[in-house]
């Protein structure tokens, strides 16, 4: 059996400069809108949840923002991260294709998320900024921003949802063991918070509920900043350090991705591989087939609109054009927490407009199946949302067998599974239900969307 | 704040030789003995229970043991680890110590244990053995060796201790993600099972048990053979790779360590790094102070006696010179679940006897204060049990900023806490209670150490 590829790159090849995808696209994105006048959004609308220079990376058409030395060296306390060559997968598999993926699990919170908490840490820090807050679903961008905080010296404070929050103390114990606060919303720390409670004790929470929560008490302390972490176009930027230094390592290789695949949830670790690749095919380079992998229970890019829409449930963010399922909308329960947001980054969603990419929707069984049968081969344990893109890439890897075609697929492996491993027992204990987004609930969320003016 | 200095070995660097320090010592390690005729174990009688080249690495004095290529293969998904200057950690200390780690924790499973997994899966898979047995405790040997088996193509059965197969589900999710069967022990699989159970059917049970289990089902079936994830001198020997990287990886940082320091539960990580280094020292060169880190409650090196003792509690395996707390001892309950073991490593009880090393106790508030240090300065969240080390390593860079020496440090990062957090939550949670050993305990345990002639 053939063995594992490791190309490694020197640390003094971590990028100088993140991609903005935005300078090579041929039209701009559309601009976000003020949820009051439903006018487009100015820097000073931004201002009290973020600092001067991530508002200015939210809009720049630059297509190169320099990479602060702060930043580069928190970076290499894991980057670059291994592109590897999963030749026991492919021996597996007997399938021509050479498949490759870019391990981003070697981070200590364990995901891609730390590529924009590292950077949105340190340009708050630089601003004056003394404390953060966030909303974290199944903690992987809460441990992330908490971790990123301790190196930057800032308070954190992590909204986490409820249902979460009760499942997953473990998230919980790491964000504290790097210093942060992370509090089970909905809380009574805020108004929000409050409200919902009074309403509906029993809640299991949202990220709706926690996304209001964390932007109330960053808009009303002036030390204090709100940070995302995805959907954003300046978090979609920072990921961008995936994708460069994976062209890097291919030209090591001495091979070029023929498709790029990455699980889709808010868009960021998706774009942070795969924009890189299409910029090279916008400036004329080589083409790929780009595909995003979310859930069948979640299908925000293959059964969504592209419309305006909020970011929040509480309608208090700014409206943003990208795929949808409306803001009211709910998932049925799953094991991939990171894939359950009713929008898309509008970047991706832009994308996916102009063609440059492809969706596909997966059921978790078929996905944990994937994972299981790559970390047989390979060793890593990926996160469930991770195992979204596998699935594709195994199947993909089945066609080149099929069709004797050697093709090339490179994956993004957002992070590992060892927070997840409960999804792993209720797999083997064949307790993972299939489950579909129900229609009438999608068409009663679409019908609720805002109404904006062309 | 100065950042963190990562120092990268190319994957062609990773060791083709392991180090026997065996080759190097003044005197020769005492002979294992047989539990029934106390007459010196042959070759004939370890070969139930291990394949023909692991049994001669157990007693060979070549300083040198080369490493098949395929473990080489399997090596490279994870190694060379990386050695990495705690600059962050230096500054938080306000020391003029230099403090550098190895980061074992970077492989799969999460820690050193697959140095060795890997090597014996090879072997055995070699010698024509279909099924490994084994025990684990905490589960990082467990996991470790199922990893282990899914790349050679070897079914893995582990005896997980039934307090931690109840407190630990998810070490036994992974363990069944690569393939291997986890099993409560005690179980009803084994004779030795079944009788504990008979007994005390509301047992915790324990290593002793576990190892009884898993050497009666190797020692019934031809096609099966038992793996041991410390303590013995074949699985010393593969930890070497540690200290053969590190000694290359202080070459390109052009510094050498002053002090080396590493818990010891079994040993084998303690080894792993320092031998090398000590052979360095034996064969003339530099002189380094090594100290080997173990908690109050289970002070095997620093209260244990030097003398001819049993592996385990049921009295089937060899007996062994070794520090020992009699194989009788418990311990009182606490995190590191991998530093319970009663005995420690012959070769790592006779260094200490020739005064190649010290060893210090600590109790684990101590050792969680430092590894919450740790972690806000360097990122990474330690295991339970390297917490011991760190704890050594920070009390030795104040003593250099008091006494205002710059000596350089250097220490084994066995693995990582991911599997770990529920202890973290405790301490965090003022749950953490110091317990030392009971004196009265480890009395009537010496006591009834075996009788052996001298």
């Amino acid at each position: 059996m053939g063995a594992q590829v490791k190309y490694v790159l020197d640390e003094t090849k971590i990028p100088t400069e993140w991609y903005n995808i935005v300078a090579d696209l041929p039209r701009p994105p559309s601009p976000a809108l003020h949820p009051g006048t439903l006018q487009p959004l100015g820097p000073a609308d931004l201002a009290p949840l973020f600092p001067p220079e991530l508002i200015m990376q939210e809009v720049t058409a630059e297509r190169q923002v320099p990479i602060p030395e702060p930043v580069r060296e928190i970076y290499r306390q894991w980057r670059p991260s291994p592109l590897i060559r999963a030749r026991r997968l492919e021996a597996a598999l007997d399938t021509p294709a050479r498949i490759y993926f870019k391990y981003e699990g070697v981070s200590a919170p364990g995901s891609h998320k730390l590529n924009t908490a590292v950077a949105q840490a340190f340009y708050n820090k630089e601003a004056g900024i003394r404390r953060l807050t966030t909303e974290t679903g199944a903690g992987q961008w809460g441990s992330s921003l908490a971790y990123a905080g301790a190196m930057f010296g800032l308070e954190v404070r992590v909204f986490m949802v409820r249902a979460s929050f009760n499942q997953k103390p473990y998230r919980k114990a790491m964000m504290e063991v790097w210093g942060a606060k992370c509090v089970s919303s909905p809380s009574t720390e805020t108004e929000a918070g409050r409200r919902v409670l009074a309403e509906h004790p029993d809640t299991s929470g949202s990220l709706g509920i926690a996304i209001s929560e964390a932007v109330e008490i960053a808009a009303q302390n002036a030390d204090t900043n709100y940070a995302l972490g995805s959907v954003l176009n300046h978090v979609l930027l920072h990921q961008s350090v995936i994708g460069l230094e994976a062209l890097q390592q291919f030209e090591m290789a001495d091979d070029y991705p023929d498709i790029v695949i990455g699980c889709a949830g808010g868009g960021s670790n998706f774009a942070g591989l795969v924009f890189p690749f299409l910029g090279e095919q916008l400036r004329g380079g080589r083409k790929v087939q780009a595909i995003a992998c979310e859930p069948t229970a979640c299908p925000t890019l293959t059964r969504g609109r592209y419309a305006y829409d909020f970011g929040d449930t509480g309608h208090l963010t700014p409206l943003v054009r990208m795929h949808t399922l409306g803001s009211a909308f709910v998932p049925p329960g799953f094991h991939a927490g990171g894939l359950r947001y009713h929008g898309m980054a509008p970047l991706v969603s832009l994308v996916q407009e102009l063609g440059l990419i492809e969706s596909r929707a997966y059921n978790q069984t078929p996905c944990f199946d994937a994972g299981v049968q790559f970390a047989r081969a390979e060793g890593i344990v990926p996160a469930p949302e991770a195992t979204h893109a596998i699935r594709c890439v195994i199947d993909e890897a089945l066609r080149c067998k099929q069709e004797g075609t050697a093709r090339t697929i490179a994956f993004n492996l957002s992070g590992h599974g060892h927070f997840d491993m409960q999804a792993y027992l209720d797999y083997f204990a064949g307790k993972l239900e299939d489950r579909n987004y129900d229609e009438a609930v999608l068409q009663a969320a679409l019908a609720d969307l805002p109404k904006v003016p062309a």
